[in-house]
């Protein structure tokens, strides 16, 4: 096994240094706290997942969860990590301290979980997804659910799951048909299949807590009549016992990847005994579902930005070593007599290694940007600041869940290229991240889910106010960057390709106007790709104004060739990657339409 | 089961119409054949690929091969295609009549072999490697090894293999160590170890001929000292029995995927008695292996597209039959109480279909087009006509087994993803093809490897003079697509691309003069890509060509519809893939110099 899964000094030096953590600690919520403290929760994390993630990675996807007499069978350290996670706080690290949890910023605890993501990718998402149902409950819940739920699946307990697909619904959530009954004594009868419901069920779990997306009868059709239930697997009797709540486990999905994670398929009410607890309005379901999406989504690109941080290393740490082949001298001509090169000596090795660092370290910059703006939304304390947080959050949300995703596997592909054939061999982790994080890219809305949400609902949000903040953010940095002589010819680059798309959105606009959505949504694809390198070059390049900052600075936290390569990193990234925006941008505005359906039928 | 995994249509259209097979029958080598007669061995060909390989494909992913007891435990399916491809004349059919063969054109065999691939590309490389090994001794053993093996290999009695890869030599040949030490009997002692052995060994096998580079004592160090050895698992002995020739199976590479085609190690000599038999020159091995080279890269490049091609069909027919969402209405709101759209036809759906078709059918064309390269090169009535083919076929060898293989991969990614969550299920095939063409841009030389053949070997070849024929083929097409108003635009495009190329290779030359290789071949893998798209481009434009005057044809072959998709799926590819030459040139252009290593060392 590598050395090494993560490089916890550059996640601290973007945490602390780029996205300044500490400013944060001034806020009311957080006074509690000092970088101190959250730095040693951090090593603690990673202490954790050195000793109960890492070392099981392998035997995971080696002994997948299953399926058996109705239950789904899970490997051992499921439960470990699910009661660790909830000693240590991880799972209510950013609840409120009335309802038992920790008040910690939700940068901090992502970086922390993305410490465990980098270790097994298998498991954190028992604890991460309990946590965003107790979030539901604790945001929308009575009094009394809190009181039933709260506390146990902060300790990790009890786990929690969100129900969201169903057979004939996945990305059109308007097809729900899960049916919950009213019922005269306070709760409602559920009834209804859901699938695809991760850690859905596991032998070690007492109970599993469902918040299930279902229709109450009678209620529009559409989006807007779905209500969000509490079902847990066993309901709480008077006594405080449990019986069994007609929560069936029918399947576990067998999957490629990250196959130490259930994906299990539910039937609610076989014999109509499923009892499910409203959570906040009836029909607001949905609405209030997505309040936990964007920390969901922003969880998934984390997974993959961690999953292909894992495989960079295991990569990095392989062409350090490997000898193979011998540099080209003048001639043109090796010279069999000399010691063979490590691979990472030939450029085209070192390509491979620098797109996946500029990919790798580029997603946890912004999956740590998206982290900072909902904690500053979480704690704003006007109504300006909240109001330009909240764009700015909506405006990265699709961008955070589908770039480290989609670069995230072309990372972790090249990561698999530099070992050569060993790459394809089960002896070598990197085939098992590839396999892993192709789940990332479908997981809590696909990439073309994600792309029609950045086009059609974030960038016309409030007349493009979404997107005219996120141009500002990124225009502090371009002016940064201009004074500096070094850096000032990429700042200029990237303001091009702010003003390249913003003649994109010109050209895309005016069907959208005309009524032709079809039209305007058609490559927004192709716009995700564009504006995801857009804020991975403005990443980047705060990233080396920063780094040259500390240069000329005698008194600096990290080595010389830290930030060089930060720098050299930055230039990879607007060498190799940037220019991709000129094919997208030449493709976004070419005005044949090839892939909306006509009368006759094409593809064949 | 999805019901189709190939398009038999576009496959022969692309054989018979576009690289017109008819054309080559008129050789002397070929007279015995007629379009007829080929037509029917392709056609029996797929009848054995339904039967006898397709059921089978999910099968042997789920029982993979593995070692057991110094052997090698695989698919009772192998024994099956090795009898009947030896029986139907598979392996013998691009032989002379006078060793045994069929003299088929190898284009038909590659059509024929497509077709087995994509029906379960676990089992085609048992006899194709077979067939390879069998080409080596007939093209440079004598007369008494091709007495003792070729019968029995192009029978499928025994197998065949080729030995390159050592531990510590893999891209780098001239560091292979394994030891040949003369004797006076006429044969070697063979020591050394094999590693990646396709087809190595396994339990059917009444023998298996390897094809082994070695080193004969007192060798040149380098490529220039590696000869070439039939080294048998068993030997003849003078009665004709079988003895064990000291080849010990020592592993089975376990793998991500192609599971089914086992991947050995191999021990020769570890008790002192393996013998080898020269095969053409001492120290020659290595040229005589890689004219056996070109039809193994040509073989995987036909691998990767036959695996895309399966993939493609399957989310096709999955994009045909699911029901998902609904159009957008003009105020950009979908209505629920309208029926769901099949998900074919939602925009980005037909993209990643589109996508696929374009890089799917446009590999298929490029496959056809090297191995009727190498018909006419191995027909060749003139010294004029053997060194254009000659060249053509050398510049065109990477590509074909580049492109394939890589945009194959991705598009295979796109199809898992028009599957949605399914698409990483192990219930659909999607998730096998995704991990089984991953091995594609890994054999037979890397896409790193291939990258710079084309742009350090091919390019520079007799002083331009290959790559100066193929743009005059393209040429040739561009000048027929200028003719037609609708085809004109896109014959501008490509022109414009041929051109940019050159300025590009304008840029980089001067780095290869000055002595400074490594600098000029750092970004050939972008090169690679730039000249992949140009020559897919001329693939699609010729394909167009075709089809619009088959449009006005009324006596035409297929239907409307299908040239129709033809010249469809041209112009998606005009306008969604062509443009990417344009950043890749500004990249290749670029004077930056990044992963090349300095001093001091930034990947970190």
């Amino acid at each position: 096994m590598p050395k090494t899964y993560v490089d916890l000094e550059t996640l601290k030096y973007i945490l602390y240094d780029i996205h300044k953590l500490e400013d944060l600690l001034t806020r009311e919520r957080f006074k509690e706290h000092d970088l101190e403290s959250l730095d040693l929760f951090i090593d603690s994390v990673k202490e954790f997942s050195d000793r109960e993630l890492y070392p099981y990675f392998k035997e995971m996807d080696e002994t997948p969860a299953y399926h058996k007499d109705g239950t789904v069978i899970v490997h051992k350290q499921v439960q470990k990590v699910m009661h660790q996670s909830g000693e240590m706080g991880i799972i209510a690290a950013c609840f409120d301290y009335e309802d038992g949890g920790l008040q910690i910023p939700f940068s901090a605890l992502q970086a922390a979980v993305y410490i465990m993501d980098a270790a097994n990718n298998h498991l954190p998402g028992y604890p991460s997804l309990t946590q965003g149902a107790a979030e539901l409950i604790v945001e929308f819940g009575t009094d009394a659910l809190k009181e039933t739920y709260i506390s146990k699946m902060l300790s990790g307990v009890w786990g929690g799951t969100m129900c969201l697909t169903e057979p004939q619904a996945g990305s059109s959530l308007s097809d729900i048909t899960t049916k919950a009954t009213p019922t005269k004594d306070g709760f409602y009868k559920i009834s209804g299949q859901k699938i695809f419901i991760s850690g859905g069920d596991h032998q070690f779990a007492e109970n599993i807590v469902h918040l299930v997306l279902a229709r109450i009868e009678g209620a529009p059709k559409g989006t807007k009549g779905i209500s969000l239930f509490v079902v847990p697997k066993n309901r709480q009797q008077e006594d405080g016992t449990l019986t069994y709540n007609d929560v069936m486990t029918v399947a576990d999905f067998q999957k490629m990847g990250q196959k130490g994670y259930c994906t299990t398929h539910l039937g609610f009410g076989d014999t109509d005994d499923c009892r499910g607890w409203l959570v906040g309005e009836e029909h607001k379901g949905l609405n209030q579902m997505f309040l936990m999406m964007n920390g969901a989504r922003i969880a998934v690109g984390r997974g993959a930005a961690a999953i292909a941080m894992a495989a960079y290393r295991t990569s990095l740490q392989y062409a350090n070593e490997r000898p193979q082949g011998r540099k080209l001298s003048a001639d043109g001509k090796k010279n069999p007599t000399e010691k063979q090169s490590l691979i990472i000596e030939h450029p085209d090795v070192r390509r491979m290694l620098l797109l996946q660092k500029s990919i790798v370290e580029g997603s946890l910059s912004l999956v740590m940007l998206a982290s900072k703006y909902q904690d500053i939304l979480s704690t704003a304390a006007s109504k300006e600041e909240k109001e330009k947080y909240h764009l700015l959050l909506e405006m990265i949300i699709p961008i955070v869940k589908t770039y480290p995703s989609e670069a995230g596997a072309e990372s972790v592909d090249n990561g698999l290229q530099v070992l050569g054939g060993y790459g394809f061999c089960t002896d070598f982790s990197l085939q098992q991240y590839y396999r892993d994080i192709r789940i990332s890219a479908l997981y809590e809305g696909t990439t073309g889910i994600q792309s029609q949400d950045l086009l059609g609902r974030k960038v016309p949000m409030q007349h493009g106010k979404a997107l005219e903040l996120l141009v500002a953010e990124i225009m502090q940095t371009i002016i940064s960057a201009s004074s500096d002589d070094e850096l000032k010819a990429y700042a200029t680059t990237l303001g091009n390709k702010l003003q390249l798309s913003q003649k994109v959105l010109g050209h895309l606009m005016p069907f959208a106007m005309k009524g032709n959505h079809e039209r305007y949504l058609a490559d927004a694809n192709l716009f995700m790709e564009y504006m995801s390198i857009v804020v991975l070059g403005w990443l980047w390049l705060e990233m080396a104004v920063d780094a040259k900052n500390e240069l000329k600075n005698g008194n600096r936290k990290y080595s010389e060739t830290f930030y060089e390569s930060k720098i050299h990193t930055m230039k990879f990234y607007f060498k190799y990657e940037v220019p991709k925006t000129i094919s997208l941008a030449e493709s976004l505005m070419n005005d044949e339409v090839i892939t909306i359906k006509k009368d006759k039928e094409y593809i064949i």
